[in-house]
């Protein structure tokens, strides 16, 4: 069998790349001859805690198929969202926490998700069954995917679990959790150096809903209003990706870690969609939602619901 | 939450029954109220099982959601091979050793899937992993589950896990596995007394194939011959469940577990479909398949493959 590839998602984010780090180091230790790569550019936050443990940054793929047959994915299962030749390989195992959809295999396979905040959480569970020790740098990188998708754990996709195994993680890393949180998370709110382009790009993902294509974009930030005085060249931006792409309609979420509140910013169609899922009115293209931090768990859900 | 109810497939077979029983009776440890219930008859093989020892039969549903808004999914996923109204509830869990196809929710979940020979060797893992002791019949159940769908080590499905499995729980069992497994196997055998649509519906699932419904029957048997000598009354009955069920090609793999060699029994079309997957040729539709014992290893991937 060739090498085995394993990548999270496109447009990665921190919990993608340390899952793809190491969940193919777990599959090394366990004799299987895997290599993880990425599928596009990591972002800032993700820099910071690469850098912050002396990982290098992965190999970034366009195309499995001339490399491999065979792949494990993490920390995603969509099609849309994973390599643009997904269906040329086989897909030997998933370790993900999102809902399942516009997935099939011809043959059995491991499929591991559980309904955690943060990928890296089952896979630590993995190393445990396995009896694997996790080495301190890769310990400090899937603490960083924790605290990453559950906002130091005030998203509420976060839970117990993520947080008794991001503890064990500190430890491992021999890091301050909150200290080191907070300045790995405002290393990814460094927006006003971006291009529209680029802010819609940072974690953006696609969803078919009913007969629609939807893209979800997501940023944090400290300050929501610097990124909406920007508004009306994101919605122009908005535009030119819906018709390149033929996305039927993109919402952007623009997210305050600090408060945890999100705004919402809407171009394309049907905009009432996105109206009936929050039980909002769009006010300029745009509506307040209130505790919203999670795509996943209170943005999609909805949507998808709406849809 | 109301009671979750926990199932199997459609034309249960014993591994399917016994999945039930032993989930929900680990989720019941657990602190979850669940009801392993059934979508159909059970076969003779599960009876003989069940009598063995001691289990009473699964109460049988054709709805979920008039009782419940929640289930968990033991060994299938697949829609049109679940309950008739899936679509209308929450799946919170699935174990499973199937490949992963027609499946799709809204929200995140618990999925565990391992390419074994037989969901109660997952399920066993479950149990080791909770620390959760498996009483005796259970145990019993469990192992004639490893039991059938590996038709005693034989199948390659089969793995050395199930192996390792299946001995760990004939000692919890207190039962001689060679001895019981052979006499469970041939119990479900027994096909003179039944009508050619029972033979059909005994172990038979629908398979979404490019643009096709494929229906995929098998037979268990010690004298295939005696079931061909019903092939122009199977080939009638196979042709009006075409019709009722917009079925579009009809396969009954008649396997003889002595000799681990299959004959496929064919009727609809596109037939050459057939022809294509296993490289014969169909005479009188009919083709042996030398080696062939599993339907999800061995014919639903060269199946897929040729559609």
């Amino acid at each position: 069998m060739s090498k085995i590839l394993v990548f999270g998602h496109q447009n990665p984010d921190t919990d993608t790349i340390a899952s793809a780090i190491s969940f193919a180091y777990l599959q090394n230790q366990l004799g299987v001859e895997a290599e993880a790569v990425a599928l596009g550019e990591m972002n800032e936050e993700t820099a910071f805690a690469l850098k912050e443990f002396g990982v290098a940054p992965l190999r970034i793929i366009k195309t499995a198929k001339n490399e491999t047959d065979h792949v494990m994915l993490v920390d995603h299962n969509e099609a849309q969202q994973s390599v643009a030749d997904i269906k040329e390989v086989e897909v030997l195992s998933v370790v993900d926490h999102h809902r399942i959809a516009n997935f099939e295999t011809a043959n059995p396979l491991y499929y591991r998700a559980e309904p955690v905040g943060c990928t890296n959480t089952i896979i630590y569970k993995l190393f445990k069954e396995h009896n694997i020790e996790i080495p301190k740098k890769i310990a400090g990188l899937m603490l960083s995917a924790i605290i990453s998708d559950t906002l130091l754990f005030k998203s509420p996709t976060s839970t117990e679990e993520d947080k008794k195994v991001a503890e064990i993680l500190a430890e491992i890393a021999e890091i301050d959790m909150e200290t080191y949180g907070l300045e790995m998370l405002k290393a990814g709110t460094n927006l006003s150096t971006k291009t529209e382009k680029e802010l819609l790009d940072m974690d953006a993902k696609s969803f078919n809903m009913g007969e629609k294509v939807v893209r979800i974009g997501q940023v944090n930030t400290v300050d929501v209003d610097e990124v909406l005085l920007r508004q009306s060249a994101l919605e122009e931006a908005m535009g030119e990706q819906n018709k390149e792409n033929n996305y039927d309609l993109f919402v952007l979420i623009i997210t305050d870690i600090l408060s945890s509140n999100s705004v919402a910013l809407v171009a394309g169609e049907p905009k009432e969609k996105v109206e009936q899922a929050f039980s909002v009115t769009l006010e300029n293209n745009t509506a307040l939602l209130p505790g919203v931090v999670s795509r996943k768990k209170q943005v999609v859900p909805p949507l998808t619901d709406a849809f």
